[in-house]
């Protein structure tokens, strides 16, 4: 390798040690700046972004540096404009692909933790100069706000991938790497010169999904490189162009560094012929990151001899207790339904409220009434033109739009979902949200993800059967965030201690700027692996120890010189 | 919970405290005396210890704090005296146990992590004051020598439990308990007080092996313990008595304080009635530890929704390339097989050694000369009345002794296997090691395990064939140990790279009291998880992590109280 990666190393170390520092102290806010101002990024950077992301359109992908491929192939198609975007990406025998991994599987295994964590600093530090062309890219395959795929693909994702890099350097530098074992046996001692070695796993598949094709991505692929292994990238075929930037950052870095791009590839397929199954069955493949549907995602994990790190659908719930002001909370709920138009994993779903209604400091709020100002809420936002098209974006998959327009039907409608129109894109596909009222009986309605913009407030006897539900739907059918509120501490301690053992977060009594929806790197785990909705959880030793191996050496020391 | 549990932690924190960097430093030998001398442990420790153990035989074992059994069962014959010890034990229904368990859960998971390490350190004080009568314990059951048993199930599976005590403190104080997130959004702040909680995964079920009741035992045992679990142990129902007297002894601990034995229960069983599988398949059990036979730990590792740690069986390599001084090495080696005659999981099985011999000081040493002295070396030590029986110990299982009489048609015989007199046991079951020549072609002979004192010598057609034969058997049929001889810088990295690909530790060039079979608590990690010979490691944080959630709680912090 060339000289260039032990610069990378000397120039990002400061990074790298701060990044570890903010690991522990789980305070820390953001590495990479996440407001998308002239002031933090330079007067042009957006309309560069912009510029560079529709030069992309109707061509091939030519960035990559992996050759030979079988075909070309894209389907990608804007939630926006409802039109293909056109870019087709190089399409791989998958034995091509493993075959390529496994070759340069021992180049990068043979670099130090610091090497290896220089070179992808390095290249976050590349991805950070495309973040504006990303948040496009991401927009125009997922349906994200401009806001959210700005934040969300470009320094959250680098965040979270900063994150993975700081845990797995410092797991692989836990412990010496040799050491002199003298152990007294009365007459004489035995000495042993011992060393060990972290051995990667082997090859690693991550499987992007359509959603937040970077930011789900990257934890998985960060993880696994750090570690040594090299990585597979298999992205969702709608919605490839974000991580295909930054897969073809990490490959030019790489390259600069005298390292081949099979350390990092990207294996693009199509509906038609999907490779993911050929890939995670391969004998060559010993890791497997996956975020998409529980179907597929159990199906990933009963393949035997894998280590398999998924996230999955899940039932998000909301436990109405009391609250000071009862406007504020619904305020920041609606916002938590429409971001995004309730496509994100952590989005919520089910909000119980006691058929009591429930306490504030104006007294008692009924049920109804409660459900009211709630509907009153969600419109105040979607019927805001400088909000509301912004905030809910656009429906990712017509599967989305077609379930929110089928659901009416399933309880009674408190407010009926509609279009809503986006100045910018008049072809947007968009779904305000649907709000329902069911009772507490009706269990099967609210056990499974309703995915989209598809609100529940189901009428439970009390608080208690409220925490019941809602735990006892995580436990069986996952769950990645819960939303509580209450002025009650011993409530509060009810919920973390029934959520706890269902391994769900809990946020209390959110209002204003921040979401039940959020989570933020180097301070909230996302998914806990504590329940069905996915094992893996971004950023906890869990998900990095388990992508290698400590091996041990050992044989005599040579004699001290004087004894 | 009363006072105790507060003076056990006051007590015990430097022991913690020192574990804790020894588990960091990797280059500690034993927190536990090893050396069973009257100086150590008392003028009449040993004497006390055998008349402890000779007086539970015949009756049941009334030390546990377990009531109202289905009935009480004990099937366990010395190895060495082939008669019935006569100890019945209590069995009960699964249920039962699980019930107790679950009710047990949330007592012991509320305990600080300060507080499970000192209760947990206090059991270990109250086993070392019965080392010895375990060791007496572990003779009658596993048929191992008086020093092994006293060394393996006492102070080193002790060592084996601190260890697992002090990275699991580690890893659940980590992370800070809470912390004020201040999140800068302009104009304003976002603050969140936010606290995470390890969230134990239930219960934990640890299976246990005939040959090293304890020391196989412990560390899941401990591991799953300090992490909040409550434990059900299901020993090996021909060898109970040596863990059922550590489990009782912390049954006693856990009674002192107010805390119940639902905790850590132990589920004995018979061959004819197995609890096992009743016990792994329920929806209640989400961990599960194993040492044992492939097939059945392959089957344990396919339930779905487990967290599964194993360790089956390998074929361990030892390659001979090049030696300064052979007789040396070849008794070594010879000790490493007679050692509990081969049934210990790291015993050395296929001898790789070149058709042309191997490089010493003296010279060129034929193959024929290599297989001849290795021989002498093996009679050298079991016609040794004064060391022979006590190294050979005696053969656990029945069956172990009929695979060492039937395997002799297996390949040209190079020494016959015997028997061995014991003074102390005319009746012992033994056998001396059945030494075995074949050629490299004959994969299938030396593919699988022949446990028991079964040597191979493999005439391959030169070092880079041993390695590359030892290397395919370790990634395809798994490997626990590998001793490598050679004098070659470079074969000695050849031999580093490719079996630490597969995940197999070597231990290079040993001569004197120290053998490939061993392997130190605070120092080596056993079984590293890297191949099929099994997915735990004593003790890798992966075989603690994977025993808890974190669960984050987070709410908007209190205004400070001056702007």
């Amino acid at each position: 390798m060339q000289n260039q990666s032990s610069t990378f190393y000397q120039t990002h170390s400061p990074v790298l040690e701060a990044a570890v520092k903010a690991v522990h102290e789980r305070s820390f806010y953001s590495a990479y700046p996440e407001n998308p101002s002239p002031k933090t990024y330079g007067e042009t950077a957006d309309a560069d972004g912009k510029a560079a992301f529709e030069a992309m359109l109707g061509k091939p992908f030519a960035e990559l540096k992996q050759y030979k491929p079988e075909y070309w192939a894209g389907e990608e198609v804007s939630p926006y404009t409802q039109e293909a975007l056109g870019i087709t990406y190089p399409v791989f025998d998958t034995d091509f692909l493993l075959e390529r991994a496994k070759a340069d599987a021992s180049a990068w295994a043979s670099l130090s933790p610091e090497q290896r964590a220089g070179i992808l600093i390095e290249t976050l530090e590349r991805i950070k100069g495309r973040f504006f062309e990303i948040a496009y890219a991401t927009m125009h395959t997922t349906g994200q706000g401009y806001m959210m795929a700005f934040q969300a693909s470009g320094p959250h994702a680098a965040d979270r991938a900063l994150e993975a890099i700081a845990l797995g350097y410092e797991e692989l530098k836990r412990f010496p790497e040799s050491v002199l074992w003298d152990k007294p046996m009365g007459k004489f001692n035995i000495r042993l010169d011992k060393k060990w070695k972290a051995v990667p796993r082997g090859v690693s598949l991550v499987i992007g999904c359509s959603t937040f094709p970077t930011w789900n991505t990257v934890p998985g692929l960060y993880a696994s490189l750090i570690t040594g292994n090299t990585v597979i990238v298999k992205p969702h075929p709608k919605a490839i162009i974000p991580i295909a930037i930054v897969v073809a950052e990490i490959q030019s870095v790489l390259k600069e560094c005298g390292l081949d791009a099979g350390i990092c590839q990207l294996a693009a397929d199509t509906q038609e012929h999907p490779l993911t199954l050929e890939l995670a069955e391969s004998p060559a493949v010993s890791l497997i990151d996956y975020t998409g549907g529980t179907a597929f995602g159990n199906r990933l994990e009963a393949i035997s001899g894998k280590t398999v790190f998924t996230e999955k659908a899940g039932v998000n719930s909301v436990i109405l207790d009391s609250v000071k002001d009862l406007d504020p909370v619904l305020a920041n709920l609606a916002f938590s339904v429409c971001l995004y138009s309730g496509q994100m994993c952590t989005a919520p779903q089910n909000f119980f409220i006691p058929a009591k209604g429930i306490e504030t400091s104006e007294g008692k709020v009924s049920f109804d009434e409660v459900a009211e100002r709630f509907c009153k809420q969600v419109l105040a936002l979607t019927e805001n033109p400088k909000a509301g098209p912004f905030v809910l974006g656009a429906i990712q998959n017509p599967a989305t739009k077609d379930r929110v327009g089928n659901s009416g039907s399933l309880a009674k409608v408190l407010l009926a979902s509609g279009n809503i129109t986006n100045p910018q894109y008049p072809n947007a596909r968009t779904a305000t949200p649907l709000v329902l009222e069911t009772a507490s009986e009706n269990l099967a309605l609210f056990s499974s993800e309703l995915f989209g913009p598809i609100a529940l407030l189901i009428k439970t006897h009390n608080t208690d059967q409220s925490i019941e539900l809602a735990a006892d739907l995580a436990g069986k059918h996952g769950a990645i965030s819960c939303g509580a509120y209450t002025t009650d501490e011993r409530i509060m301690d009810s919920v973390e201690e029934a959520m706890g053992a269902v391994g769900t977060p809990v946020s209390f009594n959110l209002t204003g700027g921040i979401y039940v929806n959020q989570n933020a790197g180097f301070s909230d785990f996302h998914v806990t692996g504590g329940n069905p909705a996915g094992n893996a959880s971004f950023t906890n030793p869990e998900f990095i120890v388990k992508r290698f191996t400590w091996v041990g050496f050992r044989r005599p020391a040579a004699e001290p010189v004087s004894a």
